[in-house]
């Protein structure tokens, strides 16, 4: 999680993190459309004026939100071990990173996959998604290029399944739960990379 | 699909099938609750009528295009070849009926996927739907007890990071693509059975 300055303005109880953490979760709970300022400002128990202290508009809060997933997302792209070595290996940091993203930053995330690209603002994210879609499509084309990957998958077929996968984890992880992120990305690595398979299929 | 009677009452041109068909796009494209039988009737340029006379409630719709979903994936738990042989080979049939069966009825599973369970009839297709989950799950332990799948992972985890994959598939899918179902379900299978990787992992 990236550090955010802390306003001191407003109500006291709420610094603008706070408030960006529940409108986020607002906006997953009820979809962005259907979160007005008023219910969010219901939410928190705070005037809509107190809000606007913080932030100019709804789009901000969005803007702010899928800015921090893409960021942390981006960011393991640039990661030393995503840049030099084999592709598979690059590839394998890249998923694994996913992963640990996702548990990390799971209702930014979760507002980033549900973005549909209705505004300018949504259609940026959508756009920077698929950007980073494309850098991981890239790194599969290398590394079945190398020889690491079977050849016989299409690599866009491959990216998208490899992604489903990752993506739905949304649907069911908590970070409270047993299973810890690190572990969490090695199951990912098993099922995609080496398979289920205890015997070579023939 | 399933054949439906189709009734001649209504107006000329839309039998129950067709407007069964156009109220599950609607419901994919704006949601089950903000798609009202008004803008249904808009949709089909009938009278609010002219659909009561086929189906007595917007609910009644829903539970028609879930039904139809479940019965369809619950078919290939019944198919011969989910019932005998080595659970390996049972479980890779139910996944690759399962990707058919989601290229067949694109919209319906669609719709099921989307479902949160806020009604009557929403709960028991969830419910219905958790327990093919538990059925496949079942089979990824008959199948690790073999001996055929690795042991090294949760089976809960398994099955859900296989569905992951499986439904995130309603996502891009487009039947008219280059994608044929049978290709698609064998990119799963390689996928998720044998791995990505060329070579064992060390």
């Amino acid at each position: 999680m990236s550090e955010q300055p802390v306003s001191k303005r407003g109500r006291p109880g709420y610094d603008q993190r706070a408030i960006l953490e529940i409108a986020v979760d607002a906006f997953n709970e009820f979809g962005y459309d259907a979160t007005s300022m008023g219910v969010l400002a219901s939410r928190l128990a705070l005037s809509k004026s107190a809000i606007y202290h913080h932030f100019a508009s709804k789009e901000e809060l969005l803007e702010l939100a899928l800015d921090e997933a893409l960021d942390a997302l981006e960011g393991v792209l640039l990661e030393p071990e995503s840049q030099t070595g084999r592709a598979i290996d690059r590839l394998a940091h890249v998923l694994r990173g996913a992963v640990k993203v996702l548990a990390a930053n799971l209702p930014f995330v979760t507002l980033l996959l549900r973005v549909r690209g209705n505004t300018v603002v949504e259609r940026a994210a959508v756009e920077r998604r698929r950007a980073f879609d494309r850098a991981v499509s890239a790194l599969v084309v290398e590394a079945r290029d190398e020889g690491s990957l079977r050849s016989d998958i299409d690599p866009r077929i491959v990216t998208r399944l490899l992604f489903g996968m990752v993506n739905s984890i949304v649907e069911w992880y908590r970070p409270e739960g047993a299973e810890d992120p690190t572990h969490l990305a090695d199951d990912v690595l098993a099922v995609a990379l080496d398979g289920l398979r205890m015997l070579p299929a023939t």
